[in-house]
């Protein structure tokens, strides 16, 4: 039976993550939850699964919260705000803390359970993103795991399960290609907003749907899988795999390359994050190679995704540089997405934010100052997304 | 530094382990070479290699061999026949033994080996799919490892590592498909020697390309995977992938499915084996999954492939049934290369073998019993293989 805390338990990685917990009651155990501000959701979660400790960002939904479920006996611990939300990730016997937090607000949560000696199942890419510099010593200090949650970093993970120190020399992250991957380059200056949002294999949000359209979903993996398996920026590889069935691929020293397939499902990532090292049986529906189809690999097109490189040059750069990267791709998708920006100036709205980063870059940074980055990163691109349409773009951060 | 001994150093397994040998000084030292007759090749190795023992099987060939390197100091020890070659295969403090006879002569040293407390590098399949009920018990009493040197069952050790102690589930071979994969089944009586002798992908011995055109060598590597990963028959299944790059799949309890890949190069899964549990770096061409094109499955027609159906039934008879399935096809396939039968007449031969040792079968055979089912399998197929032209196929042992 293994203790476990929920951070963001009514987001689409906190309730797959639940129904994970449902299914194997005699497997894992619910001490804490966190939410932001679904105060019914989160209230029949507490119902159902009677942790000991519940947190809502919302301060001012608390009593609310309270409310729904004063009948309960015994009463959870009640908290409120970001305060509150650290508190859960650090409390009690709880083994493992699932980041299920968007963005640098699921940082600081993070950085209390490391400390507070927990394993952490990665589901939160900001941690590794932006707070890399300041996380992966964190971890190492306080012998804590890093279970990557996601698909891709966790088919890498599970691949090096049999490797031995030092036998991993290359990454070989898959992607889907989007939206666009068939379209010619010329015709992306004609995308709509609706065209962005049609992902051919994994049903998700609207932001990261976008991202998959620019491949920025890879180039943030990229380095994200930097800081998780200590790999040089040179030797991880993106190739895309329009089937989503190989999740990704590692080469050891002697040229074998293993890889991890399955049908797209988040809960297999989730659940073995949970589980690992163990390998728990499950009912689901197993992959059958004959009828996924044929497999294929593209080179991914540089022309047609500048962010990839973009991310390339920030991963190289370091430091803060990647906070402000993956900042600023979450305020231009925004913008896109709102039809303040076109398709094109995403790219070209991130790349002017680093250029400008560049005089406060921090090759060390602290946590406050990631987070500055982050907040900053956000302001700067609201600012001049208006003049972009007119700049070409050059994708260099050199 | 590894010390290791090499039985069959003269055939293509024996070859490419030299390559190996020669290529990684540092990191492996050869005690002990033994071949079958070839006096010129195997004075060569001794000369480059400096081992302290060799055996030739040919016993009149001894005093050649001698005379060959006469002017060598220190001389090796020299032995000669069967009795020479189990002598190499357990002196020394070599920690591994590659198994690169052919047939069931490979047997004895084999299980020499094991008793001596050496690891077994397994090139030679008789080990398991004759010696199975034998070896498994030798290998768990003596403790020692079984490392497969063949492709598809390193790659399923390969994918393995990482596994916990019954996570695996189930076993995906994959197969090429062979020479026939894309003739219909009604062309299959037309078959003449040189169309069986075209494998699309692997550069392979006469017969073993023969059985990989009548699925057989997919059917004998099912068995040995059935010892090898003490999987049940029901769990191990075979997919046609006409490209030959992912060597063969695992799927774990949580339904996960993990691969191993690579172009088609026999070193790989023979340097894992001598390497095991390390991985020792290559400048070997890394795999391009761009270049290697579209990975494609289909389902193993039944019609087409009735070896693969009947290595399946005697596999789950087991004991001695394997031993029989495995000579009469030898016989068989000898015969055919002889022209003597024709294509269609190797399951028929086979199965007629199959159903005439029910009488005689041995739920746990000795070693003795095991090599006597297998002389007595080959005497049985060229004693009834004239018949059997006129006898219809019915793929049943049941």
């Amino acid at each position: 039976m293994k203790a476990i805390t929920l951070l963001g338990s009514t987001g689409s990685i906190g309730t797959q993550t639940l129904d994970i917990v449902a299914q194997y009651p005699d497997q894992f155990r619910l001490v804490g939850l966190a939410a932001g501000s679904n105060v019914k959701m989160l209230a029949d979660q507490v119902r159902q699964f009677r942790p000991e400790i519940v947190a809502i960002r919302a301060e001012e939904k608390l009593s609310e919260l309270k409310a729904a479920i004063a009948d309960l006996d015994p009463q959870p611990i009640l908290l409120g705000g970001e305060a509150g939300i650290i508190e859960v990730s650090r409390y009690g016997d709880a083994e493992a803390v699932v980041t299920g937090i968007v963005g640098c607000a699921g940082l600081l949560p993070t950085v209390a359970a490391i400390e507070a000696g927990k394993d952490i199942a990665l589901a939160n890419k900001e941690t590794l993103i932006a707070g890399g510099p300041v996380v992966n010593p964190l971890i190492e200090k306080h012998e804590v795991k890093l279970l990557p949650a996601d698909s891709e970093h966790s088919a890498i993970f599970q691949c090096l399960q049999g490797v031995p120190d030092g036998g991993l020399r290359r990454i070989i992250l898959t992607a889907s290609g989007g939206a666009f991957r068939d379209w010619p380059v010329e015709k992306l200056k004609e995308v709509k907003v609706a065209d962005a949002l049609k992902h051919p294999n994994w049903s998700m949000g609207r932001k990261i749907t976008v991202d998959s359209a620019t491949l920025m979903n890879k180039g943030l993996e990229v380095i994200e899988a930097h800081y998780l398996f200590h790999m040089d920026y040179d030797n991880i590889d993106i190739v895309i795999h329009p089937q989503s069935i190989i999740h990704s691929l590692i080469e050891v020293q002697d040229t074998s390359v293993l890889a991890q397939l399955g049908w797209p499902d988040m809960r297999l990532p989730l659940l073995y994050a949970l589980s690992w090292p163990d390998r728990i049986y499950t009912d689901w529906e197993t992959l059958d190679l004959v009828k996924a189809g044929n497999l294929t690999f593209r080179e991914p097109d540089r022309d047609k995704y500048p962010c990839m490189q973009l991310a390339y040059e920030a991963g190289r750069i370091g430091g803060s540089m990647t906070a402000v990267l993956n900042a600023a791709n979450e305020q231009a998708v925004a913008l896109f997405l709102e039809e303040k920006i076109g398709f094109l100036e995403i790219p070209k709205t991130i790349e002017r934010a680093c250029d400008r980063h560049r005089n406060d870059h921090r090759e060390n940074p602290s946590l406050e100052e990631i987070i500055e980055a982050d907040r900053w990163a956000r302001q700067a691109v609201l600012e001049t997304a208006a003049d972009l349409a007119k700049t070409p773009l050059s994708v260099s951060l050199k």
